[in-house]
């Protein structure tokens, strides 16, 4: 995490003095926010609903959200962001103690929101060699009588990957066994290439969790809207969370949410041709340039490796050509490997691109 | 807490049925949202502000705060409202064990959020026929060797009391003799209709803090924007935390709130003007009818009180007069009194007034 951050405030001084950095370090896109968002929004605001609203959200936008995933309004909570979705469910399971599986490689705001309130971590590795796979031997060889829940990242941040049904049904039937809890982080869900299944798919009675954002899908990232998905008990006790904390998500954002979600299929389908486009381009140059990835099932990102490859240093001295990306070594252990975020304008993204290819002739 | 939720509940759902019921039970003015800050949100949304930004607040607002108060930027970080200011404060304080002071009658999120990470809170009882005053022989007497923090809410809420200087220097006294951080909420200060020293006043150091909103001096409740000053060191810590919970408050809110503050004079004492008129009016009513309560030194309160009343029952069988009030329970332990909020519109509040009146009679 510290060297994701060094690296960004680096590049935003670099730019201050005047040098031009691609930045293909981040997960936030280049795209604007679509413009009947940004209106709905303004009319909203001027409509006056700028007071004090619901902990658990406004009762339109869970519905909808509810109608998107086949459950109940009841199952919805809306939070500021996913982020808050993650905090508020691993502080409210975890606070008194247990352990956490993650998978590597992983969001790392999964461990520091772990290590924010003294609860263990427990790191699941997996291979680019192996297709990113759980192994679900290890997996269960991990559980043991303190483990309170297994986090998955589906598709995956930073490797694109989605989990094939195979894995994912034997994660949850593991899981069921044990008595531990999933969260299944699905914010690039939506805008997935592939097909992939949820963990509502498996569980009616929302006895897993999921969370969700509207950043990704909807180009909404500094608006801060997310929610997550439980069971009612669940959703009560992250809304007296937020009676205590964020309060609320301001009602103008939840109803620029809601048109979000109105326009979804012509706005997640823009969003995922254009990504589509460019994880391809992406692809080919790693690939002519010797770099060995799995292909991206969703946007945003590439995770390739070298053999041999110092990520930290590479990702410095790339900084001084002109790019940033992230190391490997943000993400778990995986020195060998650096994140490209295919979050720049088009032209700058193949700009970007060469430079790195060029960086390792 | 509970009543307080269960009374808003319970007149939403008298409301949805068809009943008028004059709320005169949370904190959030009937008043809009000035429309320069409406707009100022607008014009930056369009501007393309939508993305992830830093998790201190924008320079420029913090810039502006920090002369507002007469401290450094690196002093300030903005929140999602003045209530994640004390949760965070409170967490990364306490959230290791001791001991938290709180003088009654309080916000009971205070107390709320410190349970929800297994802190203890002490509890100092002041009265109203002390003016409220906190006692500082009590107050050393509570404080022990766990003791990490007191918080002190000036002007306070339920009562609408500002703090005499006298108490003040000693508490400040008190608490740097004894090594105890002070966090002061004073969301109430700036429209308040005395002058009332700052916890900044004592401290160019910023050894302790001062927590403060934008909801009640710009009418912006909904809008979720806060901020912190502290010593630098505790402002990154904030940061941290951020960075793995909200991440930022988005962009545009911030340019509105910066434009609040660029009006703030004839905003503040518009707004002052306006609760004053009510506080005026609410006092007259309510000495006629024989309660007790110290003058209101600020918006938006008044807790009145009235021997042998059992306000639980008195505030449901208002209710069903059509007016919610808050039972001095919500607050800690004040059964005779309740507390009145002066934020419904100016019609409505005199009316609510003489039913409050008649109801006793």
């Amino acid at each position: 995490m510290s060297m994701l951050y060094e690296i960004n405030e680096k590049a935003l001084k670099l730019e201050s003095e005047g040098k031009k950095i691609i930045r293909l370090n981040l997960g936030d896109p280049d795209l604007a926010t679509p413009p009947e968002i940004v209106e709905a929004a303004f009319a909203s605001m001027k409509a006056g609903k700028t007071k004090y609203a619901s902990s658990y959200g406004e009762l339109k936008l869970r519905e909808k959200i509810a109608e998107v995933h086949g459950v109940k309004a009841e199952n919805v909570v809306v939070t500021p962001g996913s982020k808050w979705a993650v905090f508020a469910t691993m502080f409210l399971i975890l606070k008194n103690g247990g352990n956490v599986i993650i998978p590597t490689p992983y969001w790392t705001a999964y461990d520091l929101i772990a290590k924010s309130f003294g609860a263990k971590t427990k790191l699941l590795r997996t291979e680019m060699e192996d297709g990113w796979k759980v192994d679900i031997d290890k997996l269960e060889a991990l559980i043991d009588k303190e483990t309170k829940m297994i986090i998955i990242n589906n598709p995956n941040n930073p490797t694109s990957k989605a989990m094939d049904n195979e894995t994912l049904d034997c994660i949850v039937e593991l899981a069921n066994k044990k008595g531990v809890t999933i969260l299944s982080d699905e914010v690039y869900g939506a805008i997935s290439f592939v097909k992939t299944k949820s963990i509502l798919d498996y569980d009616a009675e929302c006895k897993h969790i999921l969370s969700n954002g509207f950043s990704k899908t909807f180009t909404m990232t500094g608006w801060r809207i997310g929610y997550l998905i439980a069971n009612k008990m669940f959703v009560d006790k992250i809304t007296k969370l937020n009676q205590i904390t964020i309060n609320n998500v301001p009602v103008f954002i939840q109803d620029a949410a809601l048109k979000g979600l109105e326009l979804s299929k012509q706005i997640a389908s823009a969003i995922k041709a254009k990504y589509k486009q460019r994880a391809d381009l992406a692809s080919t140059k790693l690939s002519a340039a010797g770099f060995k990835f799995t292909k991206p099932d969703a946007p945003f990102y590439v995770f390739p490796k070298l053999d041999g490859l110092d990520s930290e240093k590479f990702t410095l001295n790339l900084l001084d050509r002109g790019v940033a990306v992230a190391p490997g070594t943000s993400f778990g252990d995986y020195r060998e490997h650096f994140r490209i975020s295919l979050t720049a304008p088009d032209g700058k993204i193949g700009d970007g691109l060469d430079k790195i290819c060029e960086a390792v002739q």
